[in-house]
């Protein structure tokens, strides 16, 4: 059997997410960590000293260096969104395949400049949606497909809410204006919309409408928020995202005959298993003072933690396109698009006062 | 010790849910099945013969028969919503006691009729909200009131759906526009609004906005709707309610530091015990990669099923203006009144093409 194809990997900037990243790319078997950048060679040299760079990774002063170095094949972006476009063009000019963090970007005009440039390169583009990566996420879709056990689809409330401190509230990026501008949507509402579309196998919703009442920060940063969407065959979902609030992970989807619960989709509550409750054709005793049947619990196990599998996925496609002359895949920039054009419209509805935004492809 | 006076309990109407209730006046131990009045003669006689009615309990061929009889103390009315003003202040007039399905009435101006009649001849008027009378739903309410567990209260999603099938859609009388004209907003809706303002310690909400595209039958009666809720202090809460899903009875409550689920909250899965799940101050391991603590599980035990405490309670109260000389409990009518007011600002919401409808007491 030929050796599996290690990918080597560049990290550009030295956020908080990118020390999971890079214990990801150490647990993937297909993936080395490679290079590191930060605007400070101090900081570059701290940062790989301290999350598994082996010897002899190339630490730099800047993202440039990263990019110009003829041996990394792919760069992790975790940068504020308001630099994604610019790193993210930027590193497919230079030939690098692109992981990059979510939201992708400020808006779905400016992901599209980043589509443009991966496509134009011929490099691979995924945004550093973890959960998706799981094989629970693969088992709670087997679920959602089958029409015995789920039926069709009819609504889908998703929540992501997390309480932030003091210290984030005033200094983290994602409260920032020039950082990232989304707030709360942007970070937490990406996953919310992603879930949702997930369930709805990635059929936009026509309409969207904002909650009222979205809490901002002094700067207009969205600290909480939601929306309810509308599809043109009358399924219908909610969502809600807020820093302000105890941590939640919730997805719920119900069809004509079945319920999907799953309480930690998101980051699981362990990372070797995880899982999620299944019910079909619920129903009651005949003086209906209980339940016929509770739904039941599937629990899903992993070798190796959903963001290792995240990266290891990436490396496949990057490997594939290196060595075996595949074409990029272009499910993964797809649904981000698609995420995106969700959040923008989200976005939309708050500025118009709550109006109703439909979606446009 | 004083014995405990036991309450005389006539049933007006051989509804389904009549047999439930029937059941529970057995299981209550303050609480005799007395008589029982339908339409038809033969069928008030069999519904007896097959719910747990003792030997000489009186069977009546009309409802009027019932209120007549100077021996019953109280009344159970699972008549279709239509028939709740007539029937609930005729009772009343009568002097006895009343326990009124829910949805109470078609509106909150007929509601205040009956709580009229109520008032002026000094009865008890209590909803059948049988969850309510849980002790889960007590162990729930200790934990969003404590500030130490829960924090302040930010959101509440609730959702009540059953898949009805052929039969029901053709001809319950909940899809009916003479009988239950509210449809599954007055059935499932009046459980989820029910569960948002008990989360809320009653408050009202500001504004009620509809979701778009409710479902409705041929004779324009609600088949699945839903609302968003807003109070002035930035509280949120969503609800959808439908018949054309699975079985699913969610209540998820969210505050600044704690989170409360619960999967089974109209009719526990089980009837001798049930559980939510509580968490406080979530949270994750230093890298992000899983929770420092999952929710955890509280199973809460009765020894008699919660519609069996329904009757338990309200007869209790009967017992203390019967016997002791006390005034009805007007908690009871007031949390029905206001998931009345609630429950038709989403109708008028709907009515006025979603417009969103202020709230007035």
């Amino acid at each position: 059997m030929a050796e599996t194809p290690t990918i080597r990997f560049g990290v550009i900037g030295c956020a908080d997410i990118a020390r999971k990243l890079s214990r990801a790319v150490t647990l993937a078997p297909n993936a080395t960590l490679y290079a590191v950048g930060s605007r400070s060679l101090d900081k570059a040299q701290s940062f790989a000293a301290a999350n598994g760079f082996p010897d002899g990774a190339k630490v730099y002063g800047s993202y440039e260096a990263v990019l110009d170095d003829p041996n990394v094949d792919a760069v992790y972006v975790p940068l504020p969104t308001s630099l994604h476009v610019r790193w993210a063009v930027l590193a497919a000019h230079k030939k690098k395949h692109v992981l990059l963090e979510k939201p992708v970007a400020l808006n779905a005009s400016e992901f599209d400049q980043i589509i443009e440039a991966c496509e134009s390169n011929g490099v691979q583009l995924m945004d550093g949606t973890m959960w998706m990566h799981h094989p629970r996420t693969a088992s709670m879709k087997d679920f959602l497909s089958d029409a015995h056990r789920f039926g069709q689809l009819k609504s889908i409330h998703t929540c992501f809410t997390f309480a932030a401190d003091a210290d984030f509230l005033e200094n983290d990026i994602r409260v920032k204006p020039d950082l990232d501008a989304l707030g709360s949507l942007g970070d937490e509402g990406w996953y919310c919309i992603r879930a949702i579309l997930w369930a709805a196998n990635y059929e936009l919703p026509k309409t969207v409408l904002a909650l009222c009442k979205p809490e901002l920060n002094q700067a207009g940063v969205i600290l909480s928020c939601g929306a309810t969407l509308y599809w043109e065959d009358g399924k219908v979902a909610t969502f809600y995202c807020s820093f302000l609030s105890n941590l939640v992970m919730d997805i719920t989807v119900v069809g004509t005959k079945g319920t999907l619960h799953v309480h930690d989709f998101i980051i699981p509550y362990e990372e070797k298993e995880a899982s999620f409750y299944a019910a079909t054709e619920s129903g009651f005793d005949d003086l209906v003072t209980k339940w016929g049947s509770q739904p039941s619990k599937h629990i899903v196990k992993t070798d190796i933690p959903q963001e290792a599998r995240m990266v290891s996925e990436f490396a496949r496609l990057v490997a594939d396109i290196k060595f075996n002359n595949c074409k990029p895949e272009k499910k993964w920039p797809t649904i981000s698009r698609k995420t995106q054009l969700v959040l923008d419209a989200v976005k939309a509805s708050i500025e118009k006062g709550f109006e109703p935004v439909q979606i446009q492809e």
